[in-house]
């Protein structure tokens, strides 16, 4: 459903419907018992929950694509990942809790290597630790452009985000990262005719922070400590994905809801605020998160609820970890029944297959309670198990209308 | 498969195809037994059918969307109901068999209660008997309007159809009818432009029958009868969905077929018409029409034929009713076998559970026996049973295509 279609027939109510995502969810075989993560786990709520729901997968983009986080959590919030497009550098800055503007130019940076012809030798610098990340951003803070305010804030590591913030800045500007080692860092050109002041003021910070990030003397002086008088690995940087934040319909509009976030990480608390969610403070725990979503319940009729750790423990490849996560899932279902959502979707933004270590194109495990489900032969929630859902694998955009039908909350299409 | 590409693969032929569509067809457990309609009836027949057929569920519109009539029969005709999209008014005319011209303009119009500061206090004036729209629709043809023709016609309880006919008219007029009560009717508008002539011609009526409405006189005048005296409850009236007959391309074009329509009910044959079927004669009962399809068996490669029934069962909550009315239907498809077409498709417009009493939009059974079909594991024709069947969960427009296939009658695509 486009969203101008879920303009013409959402309807308010007065049903809730309950998005409960754990990240990186799917999984695959592991190599010695031949059963997923979710096979081997020990989780007897989501298994009674997947016998009385609706069960399938969703494939979140399209059929062999990996999605990043963005486009996997965009699409379950009812928006088509292709039309809805996030720059890097705002999802790096919603990844900080960096309030964007309307009108700010965000960018994705890497402190990197170049060696003494200017050629990149470590696009991550050795991955500098965060702290020494902090205290480069601090020293290039010091940069001043005319007419524009400058942020440049750590991420993690040997990243960060950089932000212009002023009147007719455009994001028409190109990558200046090579995307690989051997090269030297590309000129910030303007890629359209509008870029080419904002393309100038790039070129002119990427000149001083040369000057300012060459200098052994940076860190000493930033952080107030004594030089070592060696030279930095971080002698350079890299910038990519300049971009504004989205215009984009927000889900009270679309829908007709009113929906709320509750995710402890800041990226996906980011994205939900560009599709017009209220992100709830929310502890690092599922109970917590679980704590907010309770006292909250009266205020909306949508909820968000983010779970990391299943995709943490995939990413690094630790199966069992993966299966424990799992498992403290499990513990906490009940809870959320407790809540009471006229529709409880649980779903996942991606696959993360602890055999991988990474995310993956597989379809990911989902399954709906709600009034007005067929009967479902699916007895298990995991892969093998949901083949014999009712909803078949079917994209992850078509989550929401879905559940909003099933909630009462569309109108017929058509006399 | 677009109109497109189906203009360009279909070719003519010697086979037959028959669409069967039970109305409202697919639908929901039982709350006591927790079977469905389709598990709680007797069908012998249509069971031994799935099992020599390819299985599944048709997805009217798309996942979640409740379809109207319009858009339920369009997609099982070929045609997108998002491209194919019909104005309310031309379906009302297509509901009362009105034969509505390329040039008319056609509408909905409510007959309604206004309080003495017009405000609309009831949107369907307490729902008049049909013989009251009448004798109303009567006066209003009284009125004239300069240099086009006027249409009033009863439909049902406070519902009428409005037609003007004439030269340069346009389907650009705003609704009048506020959607709600407490609100006064609206302005009879133009949306556009060209609807600015044609919105002054239904501002004229409006006033006219206004005046006509408010004069208890009227329905005396009309019906030869002595005033009661009393203001009718019928004091004013509403429009919505103005709308010309659509011009699209018909099946014969498309699709090389010489396509039929046999269904009791006008509104089914009006949707039939307006992709170029030609519409027979079809008296109530099931073998009434299935005797139609037989006389006229020669003349058609293509025959539709409708069943209204299941459908009206569902949308009064009767569930025993529907399980008895696809007994009917069961008792009936050995006749249509011995018909002997080379595609049989059993299919529904959209879902009408007897627990909803209403349209709603769950996937509906279906089935299609042809040649070349493959083996399908489905042994009943119910939705559990569907589940297994060989087509999954699909597109209702792809049903088309996929019998042109299995009658021979789509060439190959590219070389």
């Amino acid at each position: 459903m486009d969203i101008d279609l879920a303009r013409q027939l959402s309807q308010d109510g007065e049903s809730k419907i309950l998005l409960f995502v754990m990240d990186g969810l799917g999984g695959l075989p592991h190599l010695k018992t031949g059963r997923t993560e979710l096979e081997s786990a020990d989780i007897p709520h989501l298994d009674r929950l997947a016998r009385e729901s609706a069960c399938g997968f969703t494939v979140p983009v399209a059929p062999g694509v990996t999605p990043g986080s963005g486009p996997g959590h965009l699409a379950l919030f009812g928006y088509d990942p292709f039309k809805y497009n996030i720059g890097r550098g705002v999802l790096e800055a919603a990844g900080i809790d960096f309030d964007l503007r309307p009108q700010d130019v965000a960018a994705r940076g890497n402190f990197c290597t170049v060696d003494g012809k200017g050629v990149v030798t470590d696009r991550r610098a050795g991955r500098i630790t965060t702290e020494t990340c902090g205290e480069l951003c601090a020293a290039l803070r010091q940069i001043r452009l005319d007419g524009v305010e400058l942020f440049v804030e750590p991420v993690r590591e040997h990243r960060f985000v950089f932000v212009l913030r002023g009147d007719d800045l455009s994001e028409a500007v190109a990558d200046t990262d090579p995307q690989r080692e051997g090269a030297e860092p590309l000129e910030p050109g303007a890629t359209a005719p509008e870029g080419k002041a904002t393309a100038r003021l790039v070129a002119r910070f990427v000149d001083e922070a040369k000057r300012i990030l060459a200098d052994p003397s940076t860190r000493s002086a930033s952080s107030g400590q004594a030089s070592s008088g060696q030279a930095s690995p971080a002698n350079m940087l890299l910038l990519r994905g300049f971009a504004r934040r989205p215009d984009w319909p927000s889900m009270s509009e679309v829908f007709k809801l009113r929906p709320a976030a509750v995710a402890h990480y800041p990226m996906y608390r980011g994205l939900a605020k560009l599709v017009g969610m209220e992100a709830l403070p929310a502890g690092p725990g599922l109970d917590d998160s679980i704590a907010t979503v309770r006292e909250n319940w009266g205020r909306f009729d949508y909820f968000f609820l983010h779970y990391k750790h299943t995709d943490s423990a995939g990413e690094d490849g630790d199966f069992e970890r993966k299966v424990a996560k799992l498992e403290e899932v499990d513990a906490a279902i009940p809870s959320l029944l407790e809540l009471g959502p006229d529709v409880l979707m649980v779903a996942g933004d991606h696959s993360t297959p602890a055999a991988l270590a990474a995310h993956s194109w597989h379809p990911v495990p989902f399954l709906m309670r709600a009034p007005w489900t067929r009967a479902d032969p699916c007895t298990a929630f995991n892969e093998p198990a949901l083949l014999q859902g009712s909803l078949g694998t079917f994209p992850a955009v078509e989550a929401l209308p879905l559940a909003m039908a099933h909630a009462g909350r569309l109108t017929k299409y058509g006399a």
